[in-house]
């Protein structure tokens, strides 16, 4: 065996202290990994590492887990003021009181571990200046894309890169429902239930199918790739409850594939950040990402395209990326380098108004069966600068007839005023659907 | 602006001072990264970062790009002996002189960075001894994956992990010719033809084509894996050679597709490490990477499934690796932690023998068109503990006929002792092709 660093370390049996807040799905499984792989992560690390607090809120609760229970307190200043714990790995969720907690335990001196995308999106200036402040890391790898390895890739691994482009599948329930849409032609509701029967989805769906769980990750992604701070509310959000079975019908004639994508891109030094339905070639790779695993697709000037395939949330996953952080931060304690490269967004670049975006755009549109009425629509369009790539035109019964557009790359704003016109012909019953068509161009 | 050290350490204007050795293809990527994006790498990392000499073989030779002819020098002792330089780059190739160059360069206290994948997987744990030694990194995320991050992910990210399984497409060359095979039925021959008329393909194919390639990159990821040194005379090696256009209508028509995979496992405290032809069904990640592309699917304890997708190899992809590894060594000569965790082979696990690997086997046989052959075949196969999943007979026209196995999973010791028997039945003209069949059980 070598002799390096960590080994003339852990002869002097040092022991990093770790205080953990909260002790649901996560904690758990951090507690689990720390107790089935502690030997061999404690060897690649040189150092021991000991669960010396645990914050709960319920402190005579059965667990999942043996765990000793003088290891829990249901007092955080407990952890925050035990001067022996200096890594802090935060699992309570949302910005209250976590926030505070999390503030504390920086002043403290604890270098902070989170999986909290709530609090990184919109609280994460005020932690990264504090953290930098006190010389503590902040690590947050787990908040996005669960166990799949993102973050850090992304900060290091590729730091040498311009990133032009995100695109990924960062919510898994969402994937999971587009995804037995997809293979079984059923319809959102239904797939929505059998969802939430089976556990893939909350009772309270709607963070994650209107999207405001992905925005959370795709402003904390695009942040660093970006190097400029992107705020939740500049993510533009839309869900997927407005997808039907005909949309997913099309999709597939079309050689495309229905996906909730985090979108961001860089272009001219403006920034677009967006969550919503797209069509995408069934070639590109996040089209084979399925059920509910997440994806991350990078393009970069260097790398060119790069993906990040794996679990998007649970129990063990989570854990892995947590722990991953917990042995960069304690080799960080050990080598007196904490607090290093938390903020990279030293610049501050405009995110554009969802107006001035390009795409290609799927219109469905419910129109009266009469001869010319093709011809109208397509003349709207055209007026107003959107020019049309494939039509799909169907008659649906009755005096009814559906027409399916796909147009060529364009400003949104011309879209929509071409929509406004086009909603007002009298041929014209409804604008069934508009979804945006990205990842054109791929492999 | 957030003060962190970088900002204080760019303050007193330290600059790291960059040796390169060999300024082909990748060295020139190198440059052009550093010349192209150097104002925010360098704010990313906080110190600048400078190329103070080149190694080259001829003085005189015209550059793709604009080089300050005074960088260039034709003895590597320029770089070796100068005090100012802190990491040196290594893009020659090859074992000799190269080993002898970078073992000096870490004798005199340089930090290593290479793409060198013959180098790490023949030479690496002498130059990990001597790097320990003296305290100084050793980086190779280049030697895999060309810019895929993936070294750094599964030994940091992944760390608290016990990794069970990867599984790579390693090789763009024959992915290339196998997706191609794929997409358009073609042979074997047509199909490396045109690669090398592309330029995909050397004039000399044997180390893409016969699997060394892969051989030496499995190595690598397999010793990080299983923290044990896997050697390239340990892995298992077969090509893509003998792959036909019949084989791959087969898998086509089975359900699977055949890649060219670098496989480890670890199961009971065993190694197996073996790169060879797969059938992976259709619907493994594995099976929707295309063309050049590379890619690497992990299987963790903690983490589950992992993929880590992108370009295998190219000027840029290959060098962003490498900028990668300098941003991170640059912050641990900055920070004072080089030499930490570089040789993690602290087990010394046994590595199997082909014989005593577990799969599914695609057996394709020609057999006389006559009753009772296929029993007869079945009759050995069960004899010898092989018990058959699929099968496929055709008519050939003329007397023969041709069978298509699929096994169940079973030792590769009893498939080797049934087909020895097989191929000694009056009936069996000849065992056509024999390939592993892996990735069953997936999502």
């Amino acid at each position: 065996m070598l002799t390096n660093k960590g080994d003339l370390i852990m002869a002097n049996n040092q022991v990093i202290k770790v205080g953990l807040m909260g002790l649901g799905t996560v904690g758990t499984g951090v507690l689990r990994i720390l107790q089935e792989n502690k030997e061999f992560i404690e060897r690649k690390l040189g150092v021991g590492i000991e669960v010396k607090k645990i914050l709960v809120r319920n402190l005579s609760k059965a667990r999942k887990l043996d765990v000793n229970p003088e290891l829990l307190t249901d007092n955080y200043l407990d952890i925050v003021n035990d001067p022996e714990i200096q890594i802090c790995i935060e699992l309570i969720g949302g910005i209250n009181p976590t926030k505070q907690y999390v503030m504390e335990a920086i002043q403290a001196g604890k270098n902070i571990i989170t999986a909290n995308k709530d609090l990184i999106a919109t609280e994460g200036k005020k932690i990264f200046e504090k953290s930098a402040e006190k010389q503590v890391d902040v690590r947050f790898e787990a908040s996005v894309g669960g166990g799949i390895p993102i973050i850090r890739p992304l900060k290091v691994c590729l730091a040498a890169n311009k990133i032009h482009e995100i695109m990924g599948i960062i919510n898994g329930t969402t994937n999971y429902i587009l995804t037995k849409m997809t293979t079984e032609g059923s319809n959102f509701s239904d797939v929505l239930k059998e969802a939430q029967d089976l556990g893939y989805a909350e009772a309270d769906p709607t963070a994650d199918v209107d999207g405001y769980d992905a925005a959370r990750k795709l402003a904390i992604l695009a942040s660093i790739a970006f190097n400029s701070r992107v705020a939740l509310k500049d993510v533009y959000t839309e869900g997927i409850a407005k997808i039907t079975a005909s949309d997913i019908g099309y999709a597939t004639e079309l050689g495309y594939v229905i996906k909730l994508l985090g979108i961001a891109k860089e272009t001219n030094g403006q920034i677009e950040a967006r969550v919503h339905p797209v069509f995408i070639p069934k070639a590109h790779p996040l089209a084979s990402v399925h059920n509910a695993f997440n994806a991350i697709y990078i393009k970069g000037d260097a790398v060119g395209e790069a993906m990040f395939y794996g679990p998007g949330a649970g129990e063990m996953p989570t854990a892995s990326a947590i722990m991953g952080d917990v042995v960069q931060v304690a080799r960080n304690v050990v080598g007196g380098t904490t607090g290093f490269g938390i903020c990279t967004c030293y610049e501050d670049k405009k995110v554009k108004p969802m107006g001035e975006i390009e795409a290609e755009y799927y219109i469905r549109l419910a129109v009266k069966d009469q001869p010319g009425v093709l011809a109208s629509i397509a003349g709207v369009f055209g007026n107003q600068g959107v020019s049309i790539g494939s039509v799909i035109q169907k008659r649906h019964g009755g005096e009814m007839a559906e027409i399916v557009l796909i147009t060529h790359q364009v400003k949104e704003q011309f879209i929509q005023d071409a929509l406004k016109i086009v909603q007002g012909l009298s041929t014209v019953e409804i604008v069934s659907n508009v979804i945006r068509v990205e990842g054109g161009g791929q492999a």
